[in-house]
């Protein structure tokens, strides 16, 4: 039994919450700390926890509990997983673990140091799709990597606001189509990345949060497979999440996932469901996964699906390709110190 | 906020009571009763609730209680819809409400007297597809009925001594077509019933629990649309659950649901995820439907989607469908007393 | 090279002269007749044939002539084949051989004496999708059959005045699926017809044609295995032709076929084509690859996929087919004499 | 009724001969030539041809020919559309026109001097799939343009041979993508290319052709949209042919063709059928298709609808994207002269 402590009792805090306190036999959730405190009790209250706190470092200070899950600010990411692997604690953290290279490298050196177990939140490798797929790929049954197409359009934008403070598309958005190039061509490190993109959706995404909102990428492998990520902040039909493998032995594709399979039939056409909205519904899955995938990985003593280095990369990637839209032209990784 | 005793600790009690606890906010699971304590205990430990009982009776004496949920054995159904009802308590209770119609009728003038509200779980009608599907008929979108197709197949049969004591395939298995064939025609009764059948798939449920295995039934409604229904008890390719409905202006088909949405393209062909495995992962979210619109029928006082009659109905068209396997002739409702 | 007479040149006889002058390297288009010459004329011209009759008997008198292709009144078919058959002449015939059985059985018999090939146009068994479905079949790739579902609704009903000359729903239109019923199970024979219907689509058929536009069908194979057809006259979307086969093994579906694949998103729903039009699109490739078949077994000796017993047998089931409707009961095979 | 001369009997003159003389009623294929005589009389004899040559310059000479097929060694087509145009035919002219500009537009010069029609066979654009797709982007139902997404894959690559004397993949096999990106974004120009691949598929292509057998391109329109174009010369599940296009009011698919719609469902997974073999089964419909609309567009006197500019147009961007992948950086159409 996995005693965990949630540090941040937000959106995200609350599925992880759910998930650890009501369907992960195995673990327990000891402790909520939440800076704004009634948030905190609001979620102890519904989940029957009885240590809530608003300082984070009381859970970590409780030598009771084994883990922490990281759901609060991404600013303060890096530095509580430092103090929490030197609180000896194993981390699950939702990403990014930080923008900053240096932070990120400090943060992983302190866990490398304390020798605990970290799993960064890609929570897309955890889909039961996009994992099904990455299964036929990693066994090799459709052969080597040739062409990777990769497809997240969001339904709607987010406030002008937030995007000023989001750290580009690339970063806010994007930043899980690049592990997702990762994820299906593992072998393989990305060596140069070519973005490109505007704003096609809302004039003011430019003009004010100095953003874009429609982007497509060309990003090459070592092994000279390339991927192609193509996004877009707002479509009319939904969120649409594809991706598609193709190699030397065949293809595999994950289509999106729709709330009912209902199709009918008229005078008019075939119509079937649009896609689940957004990514609560589409992902509520995966979010489970993974949280039962970091409390095996502590339970069982085994390595954690998306390590400290998978959480580092799309942040090294998402920085070539933001300069890359910059000079237009094809960025190498090795660009990116 | 509801206060619920759960009637029955078996799997589909577990079900039930995890969706009354844990994904209700309108609803509090306050007791837990089965014949068998260990089991009650058990699911209450981990439910975070504290009043557990051997005797149900000891839940219907409780007067801080304003629901039960009836997920006992079949045969204690009614007698237990009697008691709860005269203790003033709604009623969510699994299907079937009883196989003999006097007992049926007996419990529904129980409910009726008391005035309490009373919803049968046919679960299917929860499911978001079936629902779709429905609502596009309900709103007169396809016209008016002509053709209704229910398929129906298990993955595999029950084992034998199951099938001696589960009152036959009718009343076990294509019950849920038949409140289906009832749903997706709300506005017309079904007078007449034809069913055919044999032992396919294994010969022993013939010879031994007199049993048949896989079913073909015709079923006419008064208003001249028919219902088609194919059953089987062992699917090599999983659980089929399907419908097509069929009107003067259009169809809705609602086909399986798949685990995931990965479709591989090799040289062997396109292949995509078989159907879920069984109805615990098929219906899963309908188990949790049903169980909110019942919370949601008693605290807003409105009807409930499944009333007892909608549970007495099926029962009526299996007997019927027996009689005509029997004597190899379309069988009239009417027959049936 | 196969030197062919054709006989009739209305609808099915333009498309399959057409066939034999333009899309059969081994077959020549050598005549053609029609009780209507200016129809048989104009045919001659577009498909540069220099032999026109009135006659169908000029063609058979022309000892340079191999094989004709019946496509004349249903009416006359059973005498053109004996005919042809007395002349020596291979006979590829359009469905129905006739209604009554006598003829047909007078017709094969002349058939046998001449030691002619004949091949009757059930033109579904060469639909490439039907045709790969029941392929799967045979080879034993799904196992024993159980469950057989036949899908035939047209876009709309054809005047009252045809119907009250087209022998009824069952000979008409349902015909075509008491072949596919016997081509998707070939091993075993039905025993049993049971039949229910009525006019849900124009009240004018039944008062005025005697016929019922909407029907359910359920017949038992001898080894325990039913199929089950659903027929409509119309249908909003437009023709729907669908199968499904279920065995002890798995299970194959033959959906619609498309115009186009395109699939349109937007926030209204995702919609695609509707299915093609009516039997002339769908079933185009079927036309050319039966007359295909048709040479093919001629030219090479070998056995007609389609014998005269196959034209018989969907006559003597719609004639069960009618007798079960009339008296609401299941009809044996072995009472239609 | 257009009298129309064939120029080359090879493969697509026999397929595009074989339209002229079977399918279209308002044209008469009135004389073949090929510089391989016997090509063009096996061809004539088969389609009742009477006027059969060596050289086109016969075809061009006769008065009562209205217009001409060009379906001759790519390497001509440029000279025979000036020729064509001196004698006062209209022409049909397989893609490409050529790879030179100067001579495209010295033929085109020609074409517009004699003020005949020219329509250049980019046979996708009539494809019914690419076709409807295209017609609701023209009604304005999707939106404006964002992001298209355009993938070609073939079954195997060509012979190396073939390879070396192709003009390098952008030219051999992207010139049909480059049309389609055209087609479906009409209203704003390409701007700019970037372009990637390498051989993926089998060396030899690189160190013995030059060239490459994998690519993935960007291309931007004026409009801000952007296309994207993945091509792989060799796919183990056949043809691959498909495109999306994403706008401001929702999306458009158009997936796969295949010859079969049987959908087989195992213990092993649900599997449907490979897309069609190649391009002559998969664009069948097109070239008919193409061959009417050019023959309606010289009847009606309507503009062709795959102009001279648009067969110039995909030559220019191979060049862009030729010298984009040499140099590694995005090329501006403006820069290729």
């Amino acid at each position: 039994m996995l005693n965990i402590g949630l540090i941040g009792a937000g959106r995200i805090g609350q599925i992880h919450g759910e998930s650890i306190a009501n369907r992960n036999p195995n673990a327990n959730l000891a402790a909520i700390s939440d800076v704004h405190l009634p948030s905190a009790q609001a979620l102890a209250e519904r989940l029957h926890v009885k240590n809530v706190y608003t300082d984070h470092r009381d859970i970590l200070a409780d030598p009771t509990i084994d883990a922490v899950a990281i759901c609060s600010s991404s600013n303060v990411h890096a530095q509580q997983i430092k103090e929490a692997a030197e609180a000896g604690k194993h981390i699950f953290c939702e990403k990014p673990i930080a923008t900053d290279l240096a932070k990120i490298d400090e943060a992983l050196a302190a866990v490398e140091k304390a020798g605990v177990k970290l799993l960064v939140a890609f929570q897309r490798r955890f889909d039961p799709s996009f994992a099904a797929a990455q299964a036929k790929v990693a066994a090799g049954e459709l052969g080597d990597p040739r062409l990777i197409i990769i497809t997240s359009r969001d339904p709607a934008p987010p406030p002008v606001e937030y995007l000023k403070a989001s750290g580009g598309l690339f970063n806010d958005m994007t930043i899980h189509d690049f592990d997702m190039a990762r994820f299906l061509v593992p072998d393989s490190p990305i060596v140069e990345v070519y973005a490109t993109g505007g704003t096609l959706v809302d004039e003011k995404i430019g003009t004010e949060a100095n953003d874009i909102d429609t982007a497509a990428l060309i990003l090459k492998y070592e092994n000279g497979a390339t991927a192609i990520i193509n996004n877009c902040r707002q479509s009319d039909y939904g969120y649409d999440q594809r991706i598609e493998w193709f190699g030397s032995k065949g293809q595999v594709q994950v289509n999106n996932h729709q709330p009912n399979q209902a199709v009918i039939s008229t005078a008019a056409g075939v119509e079937s469901a649009l896609p689940y909205h957004f990514f609560l519904e589409r992902y509520m899955d995966a979010y489970v996964n993974e949280m039962q995938a970091f409390i095996d990985c502590v339970n069982n003593d085994t390595a954690p699906i998306v390590s400290g280095i998978d959480g580092r990369w799309p942040v090294v990637i998402a920085k070539a390709a933001a300069l890359s839209l910059q000079e237009n032209r094809p960025v190498l990784i090795s660009e990116i110190k």
